[in-house]
């Protein structure tokens, strides 16, 4: 257990001097929040199969969690419950688009986690930093609860829980809970909680902050205590549904899956639940009493509870839909919280946009009509109409726009053509459109899975630190 | 599934190369036996603890079960739930005495496994040859259903069904099923079944050869065929109850364990079971309403049936007691068969040695005075009659003794001593006599082992094969 105090220790050390100019201590954040003796209580676990490139290292880390599929190096790092998904690196060979410049791929993407300390966070996928294309890092960051990394190399941050770094390169920041940042690189922020900010200089910048006695409710995180709010009590509230899963080495799915489809190992399916062809579900999604209508992904982490997705559906990760009835191509991103409740139910219309990060927590029904864009804290009609725009409206921005704590400058179709751009990608990279032999995509391939698992010392001084693993095809 | 299939041919032609002196073919005992598809529907696993020198390397391998626990190597083999233990590997700076050298051990010991099927094999522990002190090693060797490689380098070998090759060296040598050959170095040798061999060459010589017309109804294996009889019966009977064990991540056994005794995760326990201090409970052994005395070990295979077991009872790899009453001390080596039944119960008194490989299999009440040396196969009183010897009276044999199937030349007492101080040994090792403080063994010691699972590629040309993995401290 010392050695495990000690990398503990060490690291959190480094984070700070990464933040020492925003005068940020990480430690009473996270040292009671995740003692280390709950590294030692789990088992962690990868992925293996023939479609992910394969190199696994992890020396002197604590894991617990995780199943890091495709080429990955972890050092002195802390990872707990965290997936580091590698199913998207770049190739040698590839070429690399950003803005006018082709970049050649020179070796193979490697994932380069490094005295990280990774609470139940996400980290994905594939990076869009130009400096580093080869190299998907995260170093000397801690992150908390449910935080999203994704695309990110992350240089020296604390990231709040459930706040996302999307897209972005981040050297020395913080970021506060439920924020959502993707906004290129950005220095020595301290972003506040429940701040949304969407940025692509010179084209667009988004920016909404959540008024913060009404995100406290949902998400409150202060130095010394465990993070609380109706989203953690939500999580916890499910956590024993998810104990079984864990418990067993392979499991069977009671729900039947269409061999286009696929349902990870490490998903929750609950009665009645109907998932169609060249539908994703994801690891740790939960899906209960719901439809999967052709198409739909269920990303990780994510909740569907006795809602009906009609096809092409983004659940982005984290993104939680209950009591709701979403038409085709509805998107709703990261994090989103959307809850209806029995007979009084959520309806969002066809090719919608819920940004990443929104909220709509409702006591009547509410109709969404289609091809809306959402955002923000959303409690009734009222919210609704300060807090969306028609998407064809939206587009007609062409300067500045301001609704409700909506701050947009910029071009709005730009910004528009951008998101949906990217819905489009997640549904191809998904397969969504697998028509049985073209355009494959994680739907696919993610049906030749096995699982591993790893355990750490149970005892001595490495209680709870792993020992050296290397694994190679 | 293509490139298992290639790796199976290419280490039987390696065998065939070996043992082509002999114009033994080992292709039709062995591809039938396990087909590739088989190799491929299974996890292996392997553990970690603080208590053993931990560097593991499996490269271009078929697993499968198993547990290596210490130091190994496996290079192009198949190994199919095999259980390689490194506890007692020599380590460096430790002398290995052998006969009048006492030997200076340069290096840690380790294991290596090269070019080898085993199939259900258990390999042990602690290689005795005095060539290659710091090298475990077995190369191109096919080994089959339940046999034990115990303390052996062995070069080039093909080992029957519930065959045991013993603290020896065998260089191109075939062994027939049931033979037990403890003979120190033996070079191009074709064992028939039902060899009991026990050599020390200067010493004495035991020779123990079953009559094949009974042996075959226990255990008959023929070109072509799985292996039938008796035994296999008795294992496939118990299949299933092992199934549970393998299907979780984490196991509790509902059984008191006391906190100087150790039930492995991978046994099997059924009511009602009593686990005694300082019992050691190993991988796979299979407990049903037994009583185990302070200080008694179930070896790894081994089977314990409505018995009871009064205390420091040594039961070998692959021993079964069923129907018993053990008295104190009594040693029941590799791989007997003790059949009592309910109204006819097999008595063993104190401090007996049942050889190993002996089959008591009995249709009334038999009793075994104490301080008794059995072997063989025995139905009856009669039998028992020819086929055992007080101890002190084989004692004192000085040149030749024969009785029964049973012929021995040289030093009884040497004989009798060389086996009580082996029996002192394991006890020893296994923790029997730990005080409290001191004479801790691995009773004492495995209860710190947490265990880590490992799949094989689910599809394609390496279905079947496992990734290349390194594990160090």
């Amino acid at each position: 257990m010392k050695e495990l105090e000690k990398l503990y220790d060490r690291i959190i050390q480094r984070v700070n001097i990464n933040l020492r100019e925003l005068e940020f201590d990480v430690k009473p954040y996270v040292w009671t929040l995740t003692p280390p003796e709950q590294m030692s209580k789990f088992y962690a676990f990868y992925g293996i199969s023939p479609d992910h490139p394969l190199s696994l290292q992890f020396q002197h880390s604590g894991l617990a969690g995780s199943y890091f599929l495709g080429r990955c190096r972890v050092t002195n790092s802390l990872l707990y419950k965290s997936d580091i998904r590698g199913d998207e690196l770049k190739k040698k060979g590839d070429i690399f688009q950003y803005r006018i410049f082709k970049i050649p791929i020179a070796k193979d993407e490697e994932i380069d986690i490094k005295d990280s300390v990774l609470i139940k966070t996400l980290v994905h996928n594939y990076s869009h930093d130009p400096e580093t294309p080869e190299k998907f890092f995260i170093r000397d960051t801690v992150s908390t609860h449910y935080a999203n990394i994704h695309g990110s190399p992350s240089e020296g941050c604390f990231i709040g829980p459930f706040a996302t770094a999307d897209l972005t390169t981040m050297h020395d920041c913080v970021i506060g809970a439920f924020s959502y940042i993707q906004a290129k690189e950005i220095h020595h922020l301290n972003i506040n909680p429940g701040t949304i900010w969407v940025r692509n200089p010179g084209q667009f910048n988004f920016l909404y902050r959540y008024p913060i006695e009404s995100l406290n409710q949902y998400i409150y995180f202060t130095a010394g205590n465990q993070p609380q709010g109706v989203l953690i009590d939500f999580m916890e509230d499910r956590k024993e549904a998810f104990q079984r899963i864990f418990d067993v080495v392979n499991i069977e799915h009671a729900v039947e899956v269409p061999s286009s489809a696929s349902l990870d190992r490490y998903a929750v399916t609950k009665p009645v639940t109907k998932i169609s062809e060249n539908v994703l579900v994801a690891q740790r999604a939960y899906l209960q009493n719901s439809f999967l209508g052709r198409g739909a992904n269920a990303q990780e982490n994510c909740f569907i509870i006795n809602s009906n997705l009609e096809g092409y559906n983004v659940t982005a990760h984290g993104a939680k839909i209950i009591e709701a009835d979403m038409g085709q191509n509805v998107f709703v991103g990261f994090n989103s919280f959307l809850r209806g409740r029995p007979n009084c139910r959520l309806t969002i219309g066809k090719d919608s946009i819920i940004m990443p990060h929104t909220i709509i927590d409702i006591r009547k029904p509410l109709s969404i009509p289609s091809g809306q864009l959402v955002w923000g804290l959303i409690g009734d009609e009222k919210d609704l109409e300060s807090n969306s725009l028609p998407i064809h409206t939206f587009s007609k921005i062409e300067n500045k726009f301001s609704k409700g704590n909506l701050f947009f400058e910029g071009n709005g179709a730009s910004f528009i053509s951008t998101f949906q751009n990217r819905i489009q990608h997640i549904l191809e990279a998904n397969g969504a459109f697998f028509d049985g032999t073209k355009n494959k995509g994680h739907a696919q391939q993610n049906q030749n899975i096995s699982f591993n698992t790893i355990q750490p010392y149970p005892k001595g001084e490495l209680k709870g630190l792993y020992p050296n693993i290397i694994i190679q095809p």
